[in-house]
């Protein structure tokens, strides 16, 4: 089993299988090319500017992002059309931060409510027109986000405060269940048709109308650009929501077997790992199997985590894999372990031939 | 309400409020010397270097970590006595990093298996008898650490090997849920006492038992060393225990309010703050109230997190906080925010005083 796994790095860490990652990125982008949207892929998901370049050579228009810092990472980098999917709230502090940003680089930010849009003009003063703004709808996910038919009333509001508005968006997180994507896509598909029809008739130019998720990413039929993030990796959510086998993720947390624990009467024995929530993180959906799988033994069940400690319960019967061995662990929400370490190794033919520092690693504000 | 939180610093952000941490640090070390054990407190909990020396000049006789990376920056900083409380598997590469930190400081390390303690006195090699080992008991966590009738074998398959072995430990982990950290702190005392009678038989000297968690660490009477690490800060998880209340927590996540939801009919309406999993953590334990606590608003329920935003569910009835209000979240789980930014502020009486590094932040192996 150690073979299977490049390298003698000390475990816990984090490997990207190149060949895996680059076909992702290539599929995406032709998928979208095919029906005619843009992508402009959610980089909180890898953090790595190397990826972000990755994702811009193959036709995506432009980085989404979920905060200033990640935004401050990716124009550093010299991504040059960022949205920065969030209804933020814009003090002075964060407005000197994004009239900076907007003279290296395109930025648009999320509002959803008049207020917000009023404090982010202020904020900006006379560079608020610098900063394009789309409003921010709920389709479904009911975390934030109005309701379409309140979306033109946000959208005077901002353009009256003196920002651009440039149309909607909406983030169908309700996708991320199983049986649920083509609701989703159906729940943004009204959204943003309703949203458009209301921006249309106050007077506004045709609008960029942004959407979906990893689940639900190709399945409607209004949005004129996407914003998928986890396809670049994978992980154990889309895998048994049934999005992105095995076969093809692209990421996992390489981990040594340090304990085992005897089996009793008519139980399965367990086995410990050395990854915890501290390079898996601790998602866990109520659907969810356990807290993340074995990429080689979906058999296997991660019954608990600690900080340090994964629980892997074997099927009964089978021996248990020697303290010592080498495991894959597909983590259940990728975009947390990119984020829990400074660097993660990039694999190729069985080598790791490169290390990515994660970037924006941290930059939550 | 935004003078409640110092500082004009970008949210979110991680702040300790340096009156009660040292209020904290010093009640432990007082309730330990009162009972007469030992406190070596877990510096997983804060991975600060500034906080390990104020526990250690409040008498603590060294520390616990749960990695050699840990163990490595700790030992840089110049704490001199540091046991890894973890069933290592040590290959030759982590044999040559134990021997570094052997020739600085006082090294012990955890063994769960005769298989482990093998590999470590190999990997070791001459410098076996510089690393000290404890035997790793399962008290009831069912975790690592063998039945407490197994410890002397281990402890025998150890000196064998060349290994010093001073004593035996465990993580009575099952202390964590209502009405357990009583039953916790029995099961620790029988295990503790089990295997000490177990070495005694084998010929082994009077052994170091260590044990306690944060809930159950003053409720014991067998072990001669304690390692609690949240009592430093306190969680939401403590505060849902009982075991440290509102009063005493001395770590928050101050998060700004950026959106609202409309009630609906008959419901109440919520918020979002800007914290979510990736400052917060997303441990959630069953009889946990939520994703985490809002420290003035204790009857607010956090019903949902995703990666930025925590979603509020606020008293119906109740007008909700206008956004750009500040407030203070306090996590479930105080391990995980920590290793998720780089830097804390410290303040005191109202004031950012002074920052720390969160040195071993991402040390996981």
């Amino acid at each position: 089993m150690d073979t299977t796994i490049p390298g003698n790095e000390p475990t816990p860490s984090v490997q990207i299988d190149a060949d895996r990652l680059e076909a992702n990125i290539t599929a995406m982008a032709s998928s979208t090319r095919a029906r005619g949207v843009a992508l402009r892929p959610h980089a909180k998901t890898h953090k790595i500017p190397e990826i972000a370049a990755l994702q811009l050579a193959a036709g995506a228009v432009g980085l989404t992002v979920a905060t200033v810092g990640e935004a401050e990472v990716f124009a550093g980098a010299g991504v040059e059309d960022i949205f920065i999917a969030y209804p933020l709230w814009v003090d002075s502090a964060k407005g000197d931060r994004l009239r900076r940003l907007a003279a290296v680089a395109r930025i648009t930010v999320g509002v959803d409510s008049a207020e917000s849009a009023t404090a982010l003009a202020r904020s900006l003063g006379a560079a608020a027109g610098e900063v394009a703004v789309r409003v921010e709808l709920d389709s479904g996910h009911h975390r934030s986000g109005v309701a379409s038919g309140d979306a033109a009333g946000v959208a005077v509001a901002a353009a009256k405060a003196g920002l651009r508005v440039t149309g909607a968006f909406t983030f169908p997180g309700h996708s991320y269940a199983p049986g649920m994507p083509s609701t989703a896509a159906r729940d943004e598909d009204k959204a943003l048709s309703q949203a458009a029809a209301g921006l249309r008739a106050e007077g506004f130019a045709a609008a960029e109308l942004s959407g979906g998720s990893t689940p639900s990413a190709l399945m409607g039929g209004t949005a004129t650009e996407l914003r998928p993030g986890v396809y670049v990796f994978g992980d154990a959510q889309q895998w048994e929501l049934g999005t992105i086998g095995p076969d093809n993720i692209a990421l996992t947390v390489a981990a040594t077997v340090v304990s085992h624990h005897r089996s009793t009467a008519g139980e399965p024995g367990h086995f410990l790992l050395d990854a915890g929530s501290k390079i898996l993180g601790s998602d866990r959906a109520a659907w969810a199997t356990g807290y993340g799988r074995l990429l080689e033994h979906p058999e296997a069940r991660i019954v608990a985590l600690s900080e340090h400690h994964a629980t892997v319960q074997w099927p009964a019967g089978e021996p248990l894999p020697a303290r010592g061995t080498r495991l894959r662990v597909v983590p259940n929400h990728v975009c947390l372990p990119v984020n829990l370490v400074d660097e993660v190794q990039v694999v190729r033919d069985g080598a790791v031939i490169d290390r990515w520092a994660v970037a924006a690693r941290g930059r939550n504000s």
